[in-house]
């Protein structure tokens, strides 16, 4: 059997939900002999030691990365160029350097050149998640079942990329290796426009009442704020809870990500202006033949079991 | 202590979810002593009696209302006038028909002429649902907790209103008097508009790898279908759930629903627009302001006991 214990030390900067998670994974399963974690906010680092799952606390980045084997990088990408300058001089020569963001090529971009010969870049991304943020809202079991990208740039040292891989099949999760280029035009697909869509639908259902009271005369052309979140079961709930989201971290997402969103985003203009004109002018069969057609992949998302589980009813107490 | 009995004979017509879900109940409770089915397909009313949320099963929507004290019309809204002209002739004296369809200024304007003097129309809508349809997928806690909108026309019979109301109260649900047309204006915002978009995104992402493999010279451009559905944990699996629901509904619902959901449509686009523009010039203070305030939406949802509970852990058993 394979000893636990993967690295004498891990630190992690970044403590919110991703960071906090797998802060509690290597500490359920003994991953590493310690923990180190550093957060911008002094709030949030002594949240992070109350809660108990850092060995130990530091003021700064550079005094959590010291001596470690293993940095993980958890905070918003838009930190991480500051980050890596910061830490870059102090790193132990054969450290490996990675980060959990949602767009990869920007790591390599704005993290690599900070990193001193001898020590290691292996990009990665965990495809999990909540709506919720901050160091209370993370728990080992986020990625379980869930996949893991690494997207080591050309010439990535193979056992610093084995290395990470291993600690994220420890922590549940299913390992693939991927291109960066690729690996940010996908998730623009599967993460970064869903998430702008439910942005915008909410923020216009937001917006809503102001807007109509100021253009309508007739009373019943209003729709107010309390009816939108009242009447929200129809589908609009779960637009929300996507739109809960942190909000830094998804402005870096998307100046991260911008040709791959726009480009997307483009066609997705197309395809509903389609389907506009098809309300517009009463086509029916238009409609019924497109709507028929995305069940399929709701099947196989399903099937690859990364469908969550949704009950509609609510939970017996909050 | 009140009696359970609301009603001698309840006809359902059209067994899908929501049918069935009634149905369900209404058996569970004891709601009425008999509750006559029909559909439109055999394959349906057949697993419809075997499954026994209904006590007959009947041929033609007319024979499941010959006597019925209460009408409830749960198929696809398209249907109801074509039902309604059936049914209308043979109703009871002092029969409600009532209906359960997404939209409701149609319903009084399909269904209340063909309906006979002494027949009261109480248009109503439960504002519940999953993904999932047809008669194997109803369930008796459907309507727990959730709203139930009442949309009686001008003159409407009171103690009719208040049968259908008590039904719906007795099912778990909140009831709530609405205008027909206010209804359907806030209805487009919490419904029917996030099913457009979720319908709409899936069909992109379904597209894709078709496009991308006639328009790209590098392979690395080129998103799979197969990809998309792997890496859905990262949001696109949420729009996937809501893109699953029944096409044959939800076209009916948006050739019976121009008006609100194309003028609400254009408002998404304009801010949608704008938050286009604003990744394309990299401004983020734009959309982190724009991020931040769309939480206080969902805040309100979760106050309100409408959010459901969605757990990102599969389940243990499918």
């Amino acid at each position: 059997m394979k000893s636990a214990v993967l690295f004498d030390k891990v630190a992690v900067i970044g403590l919110g939900l991703i960071g906090s998670s797998l802060c509690w994974r290597i500490k359920r399963d003994g991953l590493a002999k310690h923990v180190a974690g550093h957060a911008r906010t002094k709030a949030t680092r002594d949240k992070a030691m109350e809660l108990g799952f850092i060995d130990s606390v530091h003021a700064t980045a550079a005094e959590a990365a010291c001596e470690a084997d293993l940095v993980v990088l958890c905070a918003p990408i838009g930190a991480n160029a500051a980050i890596a300058e910061e830490i870059g001089p102090g790193l132990k020569r054969g450290a490996v350097v990675s980060d959990v963001g949602s767009v990869k090529v920007c790591v390599i971009r704005d993290v690599g050149p900070y990193l001193p010969d001898g020590v290691h870049l292996v990009p990665g991304h965990p495809v999990a998640g909540t709506e919720h943020s901050g160091p209370e809202s993370g728990f080992p079991e986020l990625f379980e079942n869930r996949y893991c990208i690494l997207t080591p740039p050309p010439g990535a040292d193979s056992g610093a990329v084995e290395r990470v891989a291993t600690l994220w099949r420890r922590a549940g999760s299913n390992v693939e290796l991927m291109d960066p280029h690729h690996h940010d035009r996908v998730l623009a697909v599967t993460s970064h426009l869903p998430h702008l869509i439910s942005y915008t639908i909410v923020g216009t259902a937001a917006d809503l009442e102001m807007q109509l009271r100021r253009e309508k005369q007739d009373i019943s052309d209003v729709v107010e704020t309390r009816e939108v979140i009242k009447y929200s079961a129809g589908g609009f709930r779960d637009f929300t809870r996507i739109a809960a989201s942190d909000p830094v971290m998804w402005r870096d997402i998307f100046l991260n990500n911008r040709d791959a969103v726009l480009e997307l985003l483009g066609r997705f203009v197309e395809d509903l202006t389609a389907l506009q004109r098809a309300i517009r002018w009463g086509e029916g069969e238009t409609l019924e033949e497109f709507f028929t057609r995305t069940r399929a992949i709701r099947r196989g998302v399903i099937e690859m079991r990364q469908a969550g589980s949704f009950k509609p009813t609510e939970p017996e107490k909050e």
